[in-house]
C-alpha cells in the first residue's frame, strides 16, 4: 500500500484525495490545509486526517473545533508520496520539503514544467515518469489536448495543429474573480498550451490561442488538425471512441453547449458530479479539404484527476503498464 | 411497498426518482420522458423503466437505441402514486389521466394550488394531506420561507414578514435562458410568494418581492420580520438549529456567496451535489428595534425533494407522523 | 467662473469632468490620473489639461506621448474646488492636500461621512451645505432611495421604510471583478445604506439589506413603506412625475428589466449613454394593506454626476437656491 | 438628398437612422416599427416620423399617445432606399414589397447572400454596388474580417486563414436570452462565416469555427493567417493603420478585455456610446513561422454602421469613388 498525502485541498485536491480512498493499492494518510474553512469542514466531514500546512495557524482549527493530526511535515514524514495541489506557484516553493523529506511529489500543471523531472498524462508518456521522484501532471486544458491528439497519431499522418482555447474565467467556488462580462484575451500569442503538450508529446506540431470567458463550468477547444494523408471521419471518430476518457457525445442529444454536459455528468453520479472523460462533439467533427475540425470540452476540476492516480503508480513503480493503471483507475473511478 | 412512478425526468423528476430508490417502503416503478435526451440516457444508464409521455415518439426512443417499457398509461396502471414533475401548467393537464385511472397523484410547485386537494409542506401541514389523493408540494422558495418561518412560530409572536426572493433566472441545464446582465424584476408587487406560503402556513401575515439575475445556482432571500415580544438573536438561532432541513452557516467559514455553499454541498457526495438543507447565515442574522433580518439560500434544485417523499408517505398513509417520516427520509438522503 | 479640478478620472471622475463643461458658471481647469492607461487616453483626447496625481510616474506619461501639465499639487492651485473621484477611502487621505491649499472639496459616497462637514444630496438638504468646506455627494445607492424617499415626505405620514438593494458585483468597465455565477449577501444586516440615507433625510425611519449580483449595468432597490394614513397609489406617482431626476417607467414599454432601460438610455444620446434619472416602475408600485411597494434602478455610474454639479453650487454658494440650481444643472445635461 | 427610410428601429436600425441623420447627400424619411416600445419611444424623441410597419397595429400606437405618420408602405412610397433592419430572414419577407414599389433596399447581414444581387463591404467591393437595387451588407463578424484581411492582401502572399469566432451570446438590449453560464459550440464546421466572407473577397482561402459566450458587449475573433512569403509584423501593422475603420489596441494601455474597449468607446462620446472601428490588439500580433497570430475584437452593435451609409451611396451611385464615400461617412460620424 502506497501511502499517499495530499497537500492542499481545494479544487483539485479534494479530489484527488476522494479518488486515492478508491484505490485498493494505495492509502491516503492525510490532507493539508492552511486554514479552516468550508473546505477543511468537508475533509473532517469525509473522516480524513487533517494536518496544518502553515504552523502558526494550528489555533485557527482548534478554535473551530476542528482536530488536526500535526504540520504538513508530519504529514509528509508518514508518505511515500505527496501529490501538491496547492495553488500554481507554490508548489515548486514546497519541492525543498519533499525533497529534504527523501520522498516522491506529484505536482500539478499551475507549476512549471522545468520544477520537475518529466511532465506527465497517462496516455501519452506513462513509461517516462516510471521511477521518477517528481513528475508534473500536465493542465486540464493540455490534458484535454493530450487525450485526444494521441488516438490520432496512430492512425494518421498529421501536420499542424491549430487549438483555440475557450477557458472559463473562473472555477465554480471563485466567487471573488470575474469577469462578469467580457472576454479576455491572452495576448501573448501563440498561447503556453501548444508548447505545454510538448512536453509530454514532443513530436507534434501544435500551436494554440487563448480567450477566458464567464462561465465557471468548463473549458471548451475548437480544433483544427491539417491531414497529411487520407483518413475518413469515421476512422477519427473510431479512434476515439476506443480511447480511454474521451466520450463521444452529440447535440442532437440535447448537448448544446457545456451546461447539458455538466448536468448529465452530474446526474452520473459520480463525487462532486465530476466528468473525467473530454467530451468531444461527434457532430461538430468534420473533414474537409485535408483539415480536420473539431470541437471538445474540458471538465476543468476534475480531468486530471485520474491521471494523478496513474502518476502515483508510475513513479512509485507499483505498476509499469500503462494501460493496466489506466483501467484500473478507471475502474475505481466509474469511468467506462 | 407504495408503487410510485415519476412523470417527467427532470431537473426535479430525476432527483424525486433517485430518491425513491433510497426508501424501503416504496418501489420505483419507472419514469416517463416525452423525448431520447441526454436525460432519457441518464435514466437508462440508471436502470430505471422508461416509458414514452408521448406515444408517437416512441420510435423516436427506439432510434436511438432506448428501450422503452410503454407508454405513459402503462406506467400509470401499474402505480399506486404518480410524482408529476412535468413542467409547470402541465401537471394540471395530466391530472385526468390519474383521476381516470383510480392512482393519487403529487404535484410541484409549477401547478396552482386549486389544481389539488392541498399544497404541502411537511413541517407545517403533513398531517393535512393524510390520505388526500392530490396534493402539491409547494415550489422551492416557499419551501425555503416555510422551513425557517415555521420554527419560529413555536417561540415568538412575529408580526408581518417582509421577504425579498432574489431568484436564479435559470438552472444550470437551462442553457437558453437569460438574461445574461441584467436584473428582472417580478412586476407584480407583492409577488405571489407570499400568498403562496400561506397555503401551508395559513395564520402569518407574510408579503414578498421578487427579482431575477444572472445565477444558476441558487435562490436568496432576504427576510425581515417583525417581533412582537422579546426574543433574542440565540433563542431563533437555537430553534433553526433543531429544525430539520435547516443549516447554519457562517461567512467566517468561508461562505460569502451562493458559490461557496453549492462547492460545499458537492463535497458533501450526494446524488447531483444537492443541498436538501436550507442553509442560513447565522451571522447575518440580527435582531434590531424589534425586528429580525435574516438571509438564506436555497438550492432549487433540490430542496423540495424530501418534501416529495415525505409527500408520498403521507397521501398514502404509510406513515402518519410527520416528525417520523422527515427522520425516516432524512437518514435516507444524508441529510443530518 | 468657480475654477474646478477633478481629481481621478475613472467611472465617476470622466462624468463629472465632462458635466463640468457644460455649466457657464464653472470651468473645468484640469484632471489628475495616477497613470497613462486608456482613461488618460481619453482624457487627452477630449483636450482636458491632464496632472499627474503621482509625481513620480509622470515619466510615465511622457513615454506614452502625454503631456503632462503639472502635478496634483499644480491643479489644485488653479482651483477653487477639487471635486475627489478617486477610489474609496482615497479621498480622506488626499484631503489634508486640500486642507494645506486652503480649497474646498466634494468627495464620493465612498468616504465616510465624519470625512466631510456634511453629506449631499440637492433634493435633500442643498441648503444645508451651503458655504461648508468640504461635503460628499452620497453613493449611487444612497443618491437613489433619496429621490424617490425625499417626495413621499410632503404628502405622505410614513412609518419605517424597509429597502433591498440588489447590487450590480462590479462596473462594466471592471473586467477582474466577480462573482461570474453567485450572489453574494452583505451579511451586516441591517446593512449600513440604511444609516447612509439618515445623513441627507434624519428624521425618516429606514432599514436596508443588500446582496451583489453578476451584473454590471444597474443596481436594483425594492422598497417597502409603511404608510400611516390614507394616500393613494396616484398621488404617489403624481409626486414621483413632479420630482427632478426621477422617471417613470412601465414594464408595459418593454422595459422588462434592467437591460431595456439602459438601451433606452443611450439612446437618448447623453454622454456615456447615462441615465442620471431614478427609473421607477409605475406597474410595479403598488399599496396593499397600508404598504407601499415599489422597484426602482439606478444607474451606478451616473446618478451622482448632477448633484456633484449641485454641490460645487452650494459650497461655492455662486446658486443658495436648490431647486434653481437643480434646474439649471438639469438643463446643461439634458435631464428633463 | 437621397431620401432613405428604415424598416425597423432596433439594434441596427436606431444606428443607421442616426448615421443618415448626419449625411449632407441623404435624408432620413421616416422609419418604421412594429409596436410602441421603449425604441419607438426613442424614436419619438428623436423627432423621427415614425410609420407602423404592420398596419393593425396602427391603434396600439394610438393608444400610448405615439404620433403614426402611416404604414410601411406610406414610408417606402416616400423613399428612394429603404435600408431594411428587421430581424435576421424577415428582410427577404419585406423584399416584394420594396420591388413592386420600385425601390431600392439594403439589407442585414442577417439574410441569406441569394436574396440579393451582391453582398457588401465598402473597403473589399463598394464598386461591385454602384447601381445594383438590392445589396446585403454583410454581417458584423464578416465586417470584422474583411476590414483586417482586406489590407494584407495588397502587402503578402497569404495562405488560409483560420478564424475561431468568440461570440456574445446576446445583445445587451436583449433580457430573455442565454446562456448565463454555458459555453455553446456552433456545431457546424467549418462554420458560415468562412464563406460568407468569401462573399465579398471570393479569392481568399479561410475556414472558421464559431462559439457564442455569457457576455454582451462584444465578439472576439483569434485569427491565424498562413504566410507564403516573408513579411514583417511591422509592415502588418502599418498597414492596419492605414486602414480605415481598423483600430490598433495594446493590453499596456490597460485594454484587457473587452470591457475596457467598450468603456473606451463610450468615452469618445459618440451616439450609443458606439465603435465602429475594428480593434485589434498590437502587442497580441505576432508572426512566428511563417504563420501570422492576431486577436481582434468586433462592436457587433455598430460596426456595420458606416458600411450601411457606403452602401446608400453605392447603389444610389451618388458616389462612385470607394474612398471617398468611406472618407466622408467616417467624417460624418467622428471615425478618425
Amino acid at each position: 500500500m502506497i501511502k499517499v498525502g495530499v497537500n492542499g485541498y481545494g479544487v483539485i485536491g479534494k479530489r484527488v484525495a476522494y479518488a486515492i480512498t478508491k484505490q485498493d493499492d494505495m492509502e491516503l494518510v492525510g490532507i493539508a490545509k492552511t486554514k479552516p474553512d468550508f473546505n477543511a469542514m468537508t475533509a473532517i466531514e469525509k473522516n480524513h486526517d487533517v494536518y496544518c500546512s502553515i504552523p502558526e495557524n494550528i489555533g485557527l482549527f482548534e478554535r473551530r473545533g476542528m482536530e488536526i493530526r500535526g504540520t504538513i511535515n508530519d504529514l509528509i514524514e508518514k508518505c511515500d508520496v505527496i501529490v501538491d495541489a496547492t495553488p500554481g506557484k507554490i508548489g515548486a516553493k514546497n519541492k525543498p520539503l519533499y525533497e529534504k523529506a527523501g520522498i516522491k511529489a506529484i505536482f500539478e500543471g499551475g507549476e512549471k514544467a522545468d520544477t520537475v523531472q518529466c511532465s506527465f498524462n497517462a496516455l501519452c508518456n506513462y513509461e517516462e515518469a516510471i521511477g521518477k521522484d517528481y513528475v508534473r501532471v500536465v493542465s486540464c486544458n493540455t490534458t484535454g489536448l493530450a487525450r485526444t491528439i494521441r488516438p490520432m497519431l496512430d492512425i494518421a499522418d498529421i501536420g499542424r495543429i491549430r487549438a483555440v482555447l475557450v477557458r472559463r474565467a473562473a472555477d465554480p467556488v471563485q466567487s471573488k474573480k470575474g469577469p462578469i462580462n467580457a472576454i479576455v484575451p491572452v495576448t501573448k500569442v501563440p498561447s503556453h498550451h501548444g508548447p505545454d503538450l510538448k512536453t509530454v508529446l514532443p513530436n507534434i506540431d501544435i500551436v494554440s490561442m487563448a480567450v477566458a470567458v464567464p462561465t465557471t463550468i468548463m473549458h471548451l477547444h475548437t480544433i483544427m488538425v491539417e491531414l497529411k494523408d487520407n483518413i475518413s471521419k469515421d476512422e477519427i471518430i473510431e479512434a476515439w471512441g476506443k480511447t480511454p476518457r474521451v466520450k463521444l457525445i452529440s447535440s442532437e442529444d440535447g448537448f448544446i453547449s457545456t451546461a447539458e454536459i455538466m448536468e448529465y455528468a452530474r446526474a452520473l453520479g459520480r463525487y462532486m458530479g465530476d466528468l473525467y472523460e473530454i467530451p468531444v462533439w461527434e457532430d461538430a467533427t468534420n473533414i474537409k479539404d485535408n483539415e480536420l475540425y473539431y470541437i471538445q470540452a474540458v471538465h476543468q476540476e476534475s480531468d486530471v484527476v485520474p491521471e494523478n492516480i496513474d502518476a502515483i503508480r508510475a513513479i512509485t513503480g507499483i505498476e509499469k503498464n500503462a494501460r493496466k493503471s489506466i483501467e484500473k483507475t478507471n475502474k475505481s473511478l466509474g469511468i467506462r
